[in-house]
């Protein structure tokens, strides 16, 4: 049993060691249509092959001039243009602007050769096809000028960026239907225990046998990722299983998470089967987290494992705070993730053990302009319903004994929505 | 042109007279498997049908005893107890324990009839079929009492809950296998504009046109709110187009949203068709948001119909505001949206007309463990590569006039990660 504590790694130094040890996989790369690659990870730099606009256009209603021709112009003293004919949006003038000569012209429409310049309609009085010009303009007044949204040559988007909404607008407006990313990453899964079901006909009836809820909750969290799912189901404890299981997702995936069977004790065969499938294996087990705390991470040459605790809330916590930044690393994503927080007054003190983090599940209510938050009392060990009704986590880091009734706190939110319970 | 400036509404009340004035649809109800249901919206509240744990279960590795039998007993004055069988995980012992009787247990297994406590291995001593019990227990030690997750008749989940992981699990745990959603949300989308195309074989060559990228946009922000989109496409500037497809929407989708032709201008045809399929048709027109003013929201019957601005920056300002919020009440979803903000320092002044709740985009840099914010500077009008370099936005609501250099702010963040152009 006092392994398992010896060994035990502070939260953020256990990930760091882990993600100095694992490569990223190489990745195929496949080519998507635009629409299709919301959340897709780039796998190219994207530079701007035209100028966008791809011509000077106007930014008013009016006549495009030469601005010098209108020079000297005022209420007083209106200067006479010949309209030539007209510009409009699809269906643009195709002659020349000479002096003393005008084009009337639509917002957006493009600016004809010779013209420099817009005089908003609204200085203007038009009679037949002449125009009275009532105010002088200065060259490139009221033009939206060639190139001004979007340069020839410029770095539009880098390899590793998830692609958002504008992102994909950004590419299609350079005239791309097409965008390469890099494949959908794939997650294998296999939770462990002789007393875990997936199915029940009738669950009062159930006899020492538990329906495996933590396999659905991590299933759907990758999905979340936008990883491939390769589920492997129930495995029992037996070390030949677990090791066939393993081996068989090793080829088959580019990561795996197990879950349960993560403690140390008799019935726990999970870090004997990876160390007798492969080198190096069990890397990291047992960090300072509560809960959280029997957390196996492994390598099988340069395979990922990482083997989240059972008990469901310490299952996700490790998700959370292992296997996100994990397969975000695998992904090639770039940039780094911040959580979804806000800052809360603590209605109630907490207290933890100095170096362990603790995670302390909260219920958020809205006090006037104000957000109280309030510790979550756990009885139990199960607890799942714990975090339905919690908003959010309050972490206390190793280096702290608590927070006080009334500091201000931050709240990682669970659901991106508050008052779901109220 | 006046009538727009003297009609145009907060930010905040053109939202909330909005939501007064339109209804939640009757959405039909569907049941889906527990897996398909993420970030589906409940359609009924989830009570437990079971208590879970269904049994008092051991917590520890041990022995099963009647708590009262073990009184007195001390390392020095061990109390003897028979062994009468073994409870495992899946195959609980079916008899009662007597009077200085032991039943061996596993951790999670079920604790026998006639036992109240669990005596933890390191306490015990088995010689054959007796064992010395070195150290007394109470009543419930190391014993999980049935129903301590959840009591039957506890209500787990509430009719309107946006799904999430951890919910799907808690469902599962009381061996439901469906469960009941309201159908998604369909909304219709069309751009209107003579001078917008899909498709170019080659933009460079391109005259007046330009390529709908907004459209791309809205229909992808859609998915990201997990509605189902029906593409009305481009749509020319004609009445008769405009209402014909207005009308086409209004049979087959939940809500429309337009994108352009949403300013006062000769060529904004769009108000007009509104007005002209129904009544009481345009309700807000101008905003005092910039980017953003020119939103139109229209109601015919009761369908909500939200027009976005055709200016890349606005239309994707308009969404976050307005039709984000609107759509999430058509969709019954419980509680409040909670953006993902950081707070940073500001680094430059940022200034804004009284009166107007500016959007400026900023790039956040992390210096040590502070981010910094820095207001891109934006020239021209399209800019869409502007929101593609932002990590965020910084709100300036209409009653303030900037904020200085040194100010911490809160920036909205438009990816959930930072450093992605780093």
């Amino acid at each position: 049993m006092g392994e398992l504590f010896r060994e035990i790694e502070y939260v953020e130094e256990a990930l760091r060691r882990y993600l100095n040890v694992i490569k990223q996989p190489s990745i195929e790369i496949e080519e998507v249509p635009l629409e299709e690659a919301l959340h897709r990870i780039l796998a190219e730099d994207i530079t701007a092959n035209i100028d966008i606009p791809p011509f000077d256009r106007a930014a008013m209603d009016g006549y495009a001039v030469r601005a010098e021709d209108t020079f000297g112009a005022s209420e007083n003293n209106p200067i006479e243009l010949k309209v030539i004919g007209e510009s409009k949006i699809g269906d643009p003038f195709d002659g020349e602007v000479n002096e003393n000569e005008a084009v009337k012209i639509d917002t957006g429409a493009e600016v004809p050769h010779g013209a420099n310049a817009v005089i908003p309609i609204e200085y203007v009085e038009e009679e037949k096809d002449i125009i009275k010009v009532y105010k002088q303009v200065a060259p490139f007044d009221n033009i939206g000028k060639r190139g001004e949204d979007i340069k020839r040559g410029m770095l539009l988007l880098k390899n590793g960026t998830e692609l958002k909404p504008w992102d994909l607008a950004l590419i299609k407006s350079i005239g791309l239907k097409q965008v390469k990313v890099y494949r959908k990453l794939r997650v294998g899964v296999f939770s462990t225990g002789n007393e875990l079901i997936d199915d029940a006909t009738d669950v009062t009836k159930l006899r020492g046998k538990i329906i495996d809820t933590n396999r659905t909750m991590i299933k759907t969290l990758l999905k979340e990722l936008n990883c491939i799912i390769i589920d492997y189901g129930i495995i029992s404890d037996e070390i030949d299983e677990i090791k066939n299981a393993i081996k068989k997702a090793r080829s088959e995936t580019d990561i795996l998470i197990t879950i349960g069977g993560t403690s140390v004790g008799e019935r726990d065969f999970l870090h004997k089967a990876i160390n007798e499938t492969g080198t190096p294996g069990v890397i990291i087990r047992g960090i300072t987290a509560s809960p959280g705390r029997p957390l196996v991470l492994s390598l099988i040459d340069e395979f990922p494992i990482i083997s989240l605790p059972g008990y469901p809330v310490a299952t996700f916590v490790d998700f959370m705070e292992f296997a996100i930044p994990v397969i975000e690393f695998l992904q090639r994503k770039r940039g780094y993730r911040v959580p979804n927080k806000v800052r809360a007054k603590l209605v109630r003190r907490v207290s933890s053990k100095p170096g362990v983090r603790h995670y302390v599940r909260v219920k958020l209510t809205k006090k006037d302009t104000e957000l109280l938050a309030e510790p979550i009392r756990i009885t139990g060990s199960g607890v799942l319903s714990s975090v339905v009704k919690a908003d959010g986590f309050l972490i206390i880091p190793e280096d702290k004994e608590g927070y006080e009734a009334g500091e201000e706190v931050e709240i990682i939110l669970l659901r991106n929505r508050i008052g779901v319970w109220e």
